[in-house]
C-alpha cells in the first residue's frame, strides 16, 4: 500500500449555508504536487431498502432540485446529530413512505464522488414494516411506488431511476435476499 | 405525473474554481415554497468498465482528495469541450490503464445526488482492449488491479471499493454480460 500524500495547507475558499469547498495542496510520495478542491464532510446520510413483501421494493417519486425533475428513488435522508443510524431510517421511511420498520439491517457503506466529496451513506435493508407516520419537512406529499423485483429490467430501463445510489442499494439488497435463498 | 414546481428565482451563493453553488426559490403545485441549495451542471463524465478478458475487469487505485485515502474504483474523467463520451473514455483508459478499447458501449447514464447535484456519468463498458498510453494529469502512476467478476462478493467485502458509482456501474457491466451469455 503507498504512503498517502501529505496534506500541507488547507484553505477555506467558498461557503453557502449547505456547502464548503476547501482547497487543500498535496505533496505525493513521488514529490509532486497538486492542489484539489474538495467538500469536507459533514454528517452520514442512511439510505433505505424497505421491502413490502419479499418480492416488493417501496420506491419513491419526488422532485430533485439538482436535476430539476420528478425522479425514482429510495427513501433517504441525514442522521441526525445524536441520532444513531437505524434509528435515522426508521424515521426517514417513517415520513417518507409511511412504514416503520421491525427488522434493520446495515448492508453497506457507500461514497459518492471520493474525489471529490467527503461523504459516506449508509445502506439499510428494512424488512417487516408496520404503518406508521410522521411529519417530514418535505415540500408536498411524497408518492410511494410498489415494484416488484423481478421487473428490476423495466426499472432500469427508466430514465429517471438513475441516482447511482439507489441502483447500487437495490443490487446489494437484492444480493443479500439471493444470498439468504440458498 | 405532476406538474414540476416553478423555479420563482436563482442566486449564486457561493463560487470556487470548479464548484458553484445556486440557491433557488421552488413553488411547488400545492402552494407551497421551498429554497434548496443546489449545484449546476457542468460537463458529463464518463465511467469505464474496462474487461481485459470476460472475466477480468480492470480496477485502479488511487488517491481521493474528498476522502483522504486510496481508494479502488474504475476509470474515469470528464468529457471535454468538443469531445464526444466514446472518445472521452477511450483517452481516459489510454491515460489510466494503459490501454484503449476497439468495443466501447454506453450501458447507462448514472446521477450523483439528484436533490443537490446537476451531473451525470455516463457508464461505458470497454472490450476488445489494446495496449496504447496517453500521458494524463495523475500525480503518481495510478496502479491497475485485475478483478475476477467470479469474486466480486471479495471486491464488495472492501472498505476501499465503496464508490456508488463504480459499484452501481460494475453491477450493471455484469447485467450486460449475463443477458449476453443466454
Amino acid at each position: 500500500m503507498r504512503t498517502k500524500p501529505k496534506i500541507l495547507e488547507r484553505r477555506l475558499v467558498a461557503q453557502s449555508r449547505l456547502f464548503r469547498v476547501e482547497e487543500i495542496d498535496l505533496e505525493f510520495s513521488n514529490g509532486s504536487r497538486r492542489t484539489y478542491e474538495r467538500v469536507p464532510g459533514g454528517a452520514d446520510s442512511v439510505l433505505i431498502v424497505p421491502m413490502l413483501d419479499p418480492d416488493t421494493v417501496l420506491l419513491i417519486r419526488e422532485y430533485g432540485a439538482g436535476s430539476e425533475r420528478y425522479e425514482l428513488g429510495l427513501p433517504k435522508g441525514v442522521v441526525e446529530r445524536g441520532e444513531d443510524p437505524l434509528s435515522a431510517a426508521n424515521r426517514e421511511i417513517q415520513e417518507e413512505i409511511g412504514y416503520g420498520a421491525r427488522d434493520l439491517q446495515i448492508i453497506h457503506r457507500l461514497s459518492i464522488v471520493p474525489g471529490y466529496i467527503q461523504h459516506h451513506s449508509l445502506i439499510l435493508l428494512a424488512r417487516d414494516l408496520y404503518p406508521s407516520c410522521l411529519p417530514g419537512d418535505e415540500p408536498e406529499q411524497i408518492e410511494v411506488v410498489p415494484w416488484r423485483l423481478d421487473e428490476i429490467d423495466a426499472l432500469l430501463a427508466r430514465d429517471d431511476f438513475d441516482e447511482a445510489r439507489s441502483i447500487a442499494a437495490l443490487f446489494l439488497a437484492m444480493r443479500v435476499l439471493e444470498h439468504e435463498a440458498l
